[in-house]
């Protein structure tokens, strides 16, 4: 992790679609190099063209399975397409699994397909800037279409962190009912809904559901857009022509209504944020030689101190730092 | 939401296990209420006694009728159960669903079982502090074992908020296989796995595959705790005795080796930084009446800025506000 990184050149490459380059800047923003400043600096002006489409749900949904068929189907019409697999951490198998490169076998050949599996360090927020980061680097790569895979539904992290142009929310039968879906707070974040696997018992039902809930929502406005929901056996392909028809729909709604451009200003927002907060925890981190949270942290655990007179100490001793002339 | 809470007799009532007064702590801590530090710095002498058991997974996979069974299985051993169901904002339901209480319908009229949904108003980290903060006041009224059963595992805010003093992780047989497990983020963070549904087809597959994983990640420290794997029909309360014997297995274990004052500094670590994030991210909002962040994205967005260069302004712009002697 040197800091010889020769960013001109990396860049150069990557927009010029070399797939080693592209590999190594999504390498540098999972391990947060310092370079990166730079690399966004030199990205910025090959960006904003890619059309990013998040696709999220519970583990055994099929999302890679959707997540492939997607890739075939805008390859068919001859556009670049790039994948991008967002893990949350995991010390247990050190990252980014095999089984998304396994699923994604067909795909490996093909030059005009870029498939990174990403994991962040576990640092709450995290994701929230490294996913945008690295959909700036397919998006100057020359993607036409990146394809955003994230694990799980419902958490705020998550949500910002796949802030897509277009989020498509999958389910499959007898994953729980319309109760469990509202839980997971995932009716609010679908601009498509896909019920996979349907050719299993209760993938109408399920469809039927989601249609009533999504309906129980609905707001009145006229230019409002209206979720729609699809059927698909992602493994045989079967509804997939459906549900990229209705993903070109919900992006002509978005262009036409401004609704793009909020979203990705919304996403850079996001962006902004997490990595200004990021430095302010490292600085917490740091504080009395990266003692003083542990230490009030002891004493909140003992109920000698409130929690909110230890962030008073932590906010004050991030102060201090500032206005320290050695600094 | 006037700021004429009594919370000397708030905290004496909850103190005294009024069921009412939990209820509106807990309402003051999901409105992240201005006299919050004022509750939390009264509630602290009455705390530190209640163990935390989470308890997390998929949507699907039996959370809330697992809860259930493990409230009937403490309250006859006669002990005080606190249930806290976390659930994200979902701005669709209008906060926490109906859901929950129909399903704990059967503790509803039992006075030594404390039952409250929780929802945060969609910030990031917000979990984070609203959790260990309603777990304190749980503590307070007397609860013997609070179970926290959170939506969704791997994410970091989620695993943050649930930072139990033993977590439980739950699967059910044909979610989807080891590889998904893994993706998922639970293996590392579960001491006692569940296959709950275990009359189905795959249960012992799906512990085999369970325990097959954690040996590989296992570490050879003697005195490390081995997840234990424990197949329920939570419905039916088969297997309940079995993951009750574990979780108390997993408490004295956690106790002798110092593991539960660590889990519980960590806790106490990441409340401290989340309530202090909190207002530095309240403070970036309020920048330029609001219009830094925003303003700062629109050009990010359209790669006129990259987004370092964008957060070195919103820091600034704090350390100009915390400089000023007017605030």
């Amino acid at each position: 992790m040197g800091r010889t990184v020769d960013v001109a050149a990396l860049v150069a490459a990557a927009a010029q679609s070399s797939p080693r380059a592209v590999a190594r800047l999504v390498s540098l923003i999972e391990d947060a190099h310092p370079v990166l400043r730079e690399v966004m600096a030199a990205l910025a002006p090959y960006t904003g063209r890619a059309r990013v489409i998040g696709l999220t749900g519970s583990p055994g949904v099929g999302k890679s399975t959707s997540t492939s068929a997607l890739v075939s189907a805008f390859r068919g019409k001859g556009l670049r397409v790039g994948v991008l697999a967002v893990d949350p951490s995991s010390p247990f198998s050190g990252g980014a699994l095999l089984g998304d490169r396994i699923r994604m076998q067909e795909h490996a050949t093909d030059s005009g397909v870029f498939i990174r599996s990403m994991a962040t360090r576990g640092h709450l927020g995290g994701l929230a800037w490294a996913t945008p980061q690295a959909l700036r680097v397919l998006d100057a790569a020359g993607c036409d279409v990146v394809l955003v895979e994230t694990v799980g539904v419902g958490q705020s992290e998550v949500e910002v962190a796949g802030a897509a142009d277009t989020t498509v929310v999958l389910l499959a039968p007898g994953m729980g009912d319309g109760i469990q879906a509202a839980k997971a707070g995932i009716l609010e974040i679908g601009d498509v809904f896909v019920v996979n696997k349907a050719d299993r018992d209760g993938a109408d039902a399920t469809a039927r559901d989601l249609r009533h809930m999504i309906s129980l929502g609905e707001r009145r406005e006229a230019d409002d857009w209206r979720p729609s929901v699809i059927k698909t056996v992602a493994v045989t392909g079967v509804g997939v022509d459906d549900l990229v028809e209705a993903l070109d729909k919900h992006h002509e709604w978005a262009l036409r209504t401004g609704a793009l451009a909020e979203r990705r200003r919304q996403r850079a927002a996001a962006e902004i944020e997490a990595i200004a907060l990021t430095d302010v925890r490292r600085r917490m981190g740091d504080l009395r030689d990266g003692d003083l949270v542990q230490m009030l942290a002891q004493d909140v655990a003992e109920g000698l101190r409130d929690p909110y007179g230890a962030a008073d100490l932590v906010l004050e001793g991030l102060e201090a730092i500032q206005r320290s002339p050695l600094v």
